[in-house]
């Protein structure tokens, strides 16, 4: 039988990542759908806003990369135990993503002049202030960043390092030991161990 | 005795109006404390990552709008009756926000040769791409963003257009029949119509 769940996007990981890992802790089967480059303007118009990762299920196509990261939250009981728990958890996962858009300004950038302007900015402000915030969050829950316990907020981070990590050439949570213990915490989950080393190779 | 919830914020609609129609459709008390721009520089310091608007309650301060707006819906029951309606409601709000954070990079931008630059492509390309496909769903959605009935989606659009349209100098709805309905739906609201008529002026 098919899986009833299909995932289409580039062949990285970057914003699919999340959801993948939500299946694979979840032990849910889903297809890995990964498409070539060259094939992208052909799929872009078949995508709803133009854009992926798109979640084919029931035979519908669901968008939004942290919307259906949400989802498998639920499925996979890594959703908070209550809605203050969720708007902690919701609140992280949105501050992660934003600094991953202030990442992304700078790393796509075409401009060579433009995109140098603005490393300064970004390396010596911007990483450092969310950051150390992250980092103070995550120690006072314990390793984790919302709520003191697993969540997927946790997951949304760690899953999405690799590719923050590329975008900024560097190893963001190197220096910052409590975001060190949410990577580790999630990292050393059996199922997202043995993810981690099977996945297809990607420098994103 | 005081309300349980204070939403903090400049003295405009903008992110925080989504929140606010949120309470007032549930008839959730709150204090709506609005501060000057020039009161900014003291402010931002005692802010969770640096920004507004700020949920206060239980003695925590939360921050990230959509995240907030997404626990007033579930308080008001503007949220979806299963996973898969809320995946679809989640994908909607987030969908809009990338709309006003494309408009958001053209008004925003200080050079003014470099935001002339930006305004074609967002006005001819960008806005009708958008517009378009979110006038479709409304369609298809009976005058409605999702789940073909009124939910925190319609009132995350609806809230945020007087900015959005601020920020385009334009009426984005106008010219969708399909997106005037889901207007229409969320302002003739008693509640909403009332708060609408009586809250703060502000341009955006």
């Amino acid at each position: 039988m098919a899986p009833v769940y299909k995932l289409t996007y580039f062949p990285v990981k970057a914003l699919a990542e999340p959801t993948r890992f939500l299946l694979k802790y979840g032990g849910l089967e889903f297809e890995d759908e990964r498409f070539e480059r060259e094939q992208w303007p052909q799929i872009k118009p078949t995508m709803p806003f133009g854009q992926v990762p798109v979640l084919s299920a029931k035979g519908k196509q669901y968008h939004q990369s942290i919307a259906m990261a949400r989802f498998f939250a639920k499925q996979v009981k890594l959703v908070g135990s209550d809605e203050w728990e969720d708007l902690e958890i919701d609140s992280m996962v949105d501050t992660v993503n934003d600094l991953r858009q202030k990442i992304a300004v700078y790393s796509y950038e075409q401009d060579a002049a433009i995109k140098e302007s603005r490393k300064g900015p970004l390396m010596n402000e911007t990483l450092p202030y969310y950051l150390e915030r992250l980092d103070k969050i995550a120690k006072e829950n314990n390793g984790h960043l919302a709520c003191g316990k697993l969540t997927w907020a946790d997951f949304y981070f760690v899953a999405l390092l690799d590719y923050l990590n590329y975008m900024t050439e560097s190893d963001l949570t190197a220096k910052y030991e409590n975001l060190e213990a949410v990577k580790n915490n999630v990292l050393s989950i059996p199922a997202i161990k043995e993810w981690v080393e099977t996945r297809p190779k990607s420098d994103l």
